[in-house]
């Protein structure tokens, strides 16, 4: 019974034997995530094209939500920069930044987003996230912190400009320059410049003076905090607000509100493939980080329950003023090394912000936008990976093909676009493989029963059976390229009277493979050669019984492949069986040779 | 150089050896086909929506593209029911019917398709469309076939109905059919049944009044133009038109047009997708007739020259006032049972089909449109194929829900959503069963030096080394799966201090699976577990050393199992050689059978 709750509401499992010291951990690792994750949270939904309040919105209940249901003790949840910069190109389709439609959109999105991660959580489909291969993932998430940092220059130029891929951004930047307010650009480029020094410097500077490594780090990532708080008081004494530096203005004070996603069943449909590429992409950040992390502490996660966790979270987020959340990166990594023992920790986060949502907003009005931009481009740089790039074309060409389609569709088409582009070419790559499979032609080594490649034993091959091994299952993709080779193989050599398939390695003939073989045994009948097949794997014969044409014209299904060269050849086999070679005549030769070249 | 010519203009290859003998053949197949076409193609025009001259036109020019680079003997192109019905739909997007912007966007339809038919060709990618398994592709056309049927029900119905689903068809139906116009509904109805008899009866009763079987062929071919001659006699000579029976009307006299397609940038970018899967689907029905039409006269053609002589069939219709055409069925059988032997059977159906467009235009005034419905109707209900339903279905469930859901993606989305749907959904399920590749713990095969599946065989397991065989190649789909599944099971018995990876059914490893691999070092290092890979394929190898910090990490590459054995575990190896089983640990046992429940 325990166990049943356990498995719905994780929650219960760390309740039970939750004590006063885990909640000492626990609170610490709080504190400092909460202090990251203001300025974050603000920054997040300017970028995501929504009112700074609705950041804070979605850094609450949400990861309240996700404590309940997620199986992983450390992961930060609430707005990151890739789903943030994915809601923007989402809704931005459908409604313009600032109105009323672009904030419903957004809580649409996110409560699809809730519902789709939960179906999956529940029938068990996070296989379908495996489809992101590691290449794809890691181009997508470099090409987008590059493009989320080209969408913020504005903001540190004082400029007006838009677009969504990196051309149309480029060329808004240059129409615009010359608008640049120096004020606010002096504010941005400080603020990116020390928050630059904070990031590379600082700690190793603390350190030096005697600063213990754990104080050093959180000290660090106050670095925004600073930053917001310096520019709000710059802006406040020097009026810059008045000398044209945007500032975030006034913010509502208050807990979340309750809102309720409208329905709108056009919307709806129109934003479904939305929310599948925004819950993929954020399910496999999240697991990966949530994974990489359990693993040092010998804790594991549960894929499905993770999903579960974060479907909750969306769910929360979309009936609390918020929009679409995931585990942040480095926000996860900063509440492990701070000491977060329990989601609990997750759970005095959002009362932090909480308490800053109802507080401290006010404080916020002549916070520059310069400022949460700097905050953002220090931030996503971080997530730039060229040296994942390089790794990947030494590894392997194809999966660098991968990679870069990903990359150059994000900049200059979308990021949908890039992700389904990248996924699209993994699978094709992946397919072509299979769909032209390793085959060899068999020969007997002489003294036993066993059956080797020809081009690598020396085997003793029959002159008028052709042997053939293919290392592949029989499916669409490669069923009529093989009813092609082996009809040629066959046919090149007239002394050959049968094909014997053997189907050792072949764990499934799909119905197009079924079709290839028939209609191969059609066209080899015609040409006087019989095919059979041989070492066929149980399920595999079970599904051939269920077809009466393929049962009606096939040859026989031979156990071994030995039993088969027995009875279709017993003078070959016998003179093998005592290793002794026939004398080869002239045509049996050629064939082998030829094959050789066929099969090179 | 000869045989250079004759790889980029297979033509040279026939008209070297062409005579009086083939000639004959030809142009008596020529005039069985172009009587069956006259009626189609004015049919099939209608069907995409398009003036009835296109369809001819279409039928003319492109035939002798065809035929020039074309590599089946007998394939007859031509304007078909599923490729039109697919043209209406993707032109019906952005143009109105009737509009000259309508049939500009039908000619940039076939240019794009022809393009990338011949791109396919050049670059060798027909390996594209064996992504379009058997049972999608059945189940495309017999859907199809449907979805024509019932959108030919206006015209015999004489009411005016629209919709491009099966369920805005049937809407439309209800809501007109009391407009119902009586003499139409006469003479589609009688045309219809007549051309069921001729298709059902009439060849097995001229046989039996003594015919020979050729000729009782022809003369059943001919019922579409006995029915389209008998109609227009009625409404010429009872007024019908008067009455409210719809005619073709004026069909302008003359040779097909020069006709420029129009270059606007984003209708080219807006048709790319529907001519590429109008291509593919074009390429695989056609390919799939002239291989099995070749194979009956032992002959071949070779698919990327298929791809080719497509590509200028369709480029040739896009200057020539036509819209996209590919090779059809019906036809290209008809064309072979006449006794066609060359591609030069199309160029003489071309120029009956191209008198016919400068003589007979005239006379086709008053032939009501619910003749070439009716023509249609019966036509593509035979395409329907309710027994490849029922076979896939027995076959194969995985098979049978690809194929459902492009059907019902046909009826109730539409037709380019169908094929996307049914191509998605194979390439899932394949990928779905890679992604849980089975695998097998080994034992050592007492008094040999074989491994086997502990579960199968009566072998000894080494106690401290897990050996473990994947037959699978290790890729993105199932990097993560096996990583986690080698983890828990070496974890599970704290005896186990070595894995050994059996590689040698591993063919590839991926960008992804090297990282999991890295992962899963790291993972098992921390439980103080190494991490060995045994008979590694030599391309594997090779790759894998191209990687740093893989090889910083792993423990050894053996090149056979035997080897890890007896360097990892030389006791028990010791004991299984001469054939002696060491006295199992209590430890050991319940391992295994925990991955009999594992595996299971």
């Amino acid at each position: 019974m325990s166990s049943q709750v356990d498995h719905f509401l994780p929650c219960f499992g760390w309740l039970r034997r939750y004590n006063g010291e885990l909640l000492r951990s626990d609170a610490m690792a709080a504190v400092i995530v909460t202090i990251m994750l203001i300025p974050q949270s603000l920054a997040y939904a300017l970028l995501a094209g929504l009112p700074p309040q609705v950041g804070l919105y979605a850094s609450i209940l949400p990861l309240v939500g996700y404590a309940l249901f997620g199986s992983s003790n450390v992961l930060a949840v609430g707005p990151v920069a890739v789903v943030s910069l994915m809601t923007a190109a989402a809704v931005g389709q459908f409604a313009a930044v600032g109105t009323p439609e672009y904030l419903g959109a957004a809580l649409v999105l996110a409560l699809l987003s809730g519902l789709m991660l939960i179906s999956l959580g529940l029938l068990r489909l996070g296989f379908l996230a495996s489809l992101l291969s590691h290449p794809v993932i890691s181009g997508f998430i470099t090409a987008s912190g590059i493009l989320i940092a080209a969408s913020q220059l504005k903001h540190i130029f004082g400029i007006e400009a838009s677009g969504h891929t990196l051309l149309e951004l480029a060329q808004s930047l240059v129409a615009h320059i010359g608008e640049a307010n120096l004020p606010t650009l002096l504010i941005g480029g400080l603020a990116t410049l020390f928050l630059f020094w904070v990031r590379a410097q600082l700690k190793p500077l603390l350190k030096r003076f005697g600063c213990s490594d754990r104080l050093a780090d959180s000290f660090a990532k106050g670095g925004p905090v600073a930053a917001v708080i310096a520019t709000i008081l710059v802006v406040e004494f020097l009026s810059l607000d008045v000398a044209g530096v945007r500032v975030v203005g006034e913010i509502p004070k208050g807990l979340p509100p309750i809102s309720i996603p409208g329905f709108d069943p056009e919307l709806w449909r129109l934003l479904v493939p939305s929310a599948f590429l925004i819950s993929i992409v954020g399910f496999v950040e999240s697991v990966s980080v949530a994974q990489t992390l359990a693993a040092k502490r010998r804790e594991r996660i549960q894929p499905n329950r993770e999903l579960v966790g974060l479907g909750a979270a969306n769910i929360v987020s979309a009936f609390s003023g918020g929009y679409p959340v995931t585990g942040g990166f480095a926000r996860s990594v900063v509440n492990f090394d701070a000491g977060a023992r329990t989601p609990l920790a997750g759970v005095l986060t959002a009362v932090g912000i909480g308490l800053t949502a109802l507080l401290l907003t006010p404080l916020f009005h002549q916070l520059p936008k310069a400022t949460l931009a700097a905050t953002i481009l220090v931030a996503v740089l971080s997530l730039v990976d060229l040296g994942a790039i390089k790794r990947t074309w030494v590894y392997s060409k194809k999966d660098f093909s991968a990679m870069l389609a990903t990359i150059l569709t994000v900049w200059f088409v979308g990021v949908e676009a890039g992700i389904i582009a990248g996924v699209s070419l993994s699978v094709v790559l992946f397919l072509a493989r299979s769909a032209r499979p390793h085959f060899a032609r068999l020969g007997q080594v002489p003294g036993t029963h066993h059956f080797r490649n020809v081009k690598r034993h020396d085997v003793i091959a029959s002159p008028s059976v052709l042997s053939l091994r293919i290392d592949e299952s029989l499916y669409f993709a490669n069923a009529r390229w093989l009813e092609d080779k082996i009809y040629d193989m066959a046919v090149a050599d007239p002394q050959v009277r049968h094909v014997v398939l053997n189907c050792a390695a072949v764990n499934e003939i799909d119905a197009s493979a079924l079709e290839s073989l028939e209609a191969l045994i059609e066209r080899l009948e015609a040409a006087g050669v019989a095919l059979h097949l041989a070492e066929v794997k149980g399920p595999v014969t079970d599904k051939l019984r269920r077809s009466e044409s393929f049962c009606a014209h096939a040859g026989r299904l031979y156990l071994s492949h030995y039993d088969a060269l027995s009875e279709l050849d017993p003078a070959t086999t016998r003179a093998a069986d005592i290793g002794q070679r026939p004398n080869r005549s002239k045509a049996a030769m050629p064939l082998t040779l030829e094959q050789a070249q066929t099969l090179a």
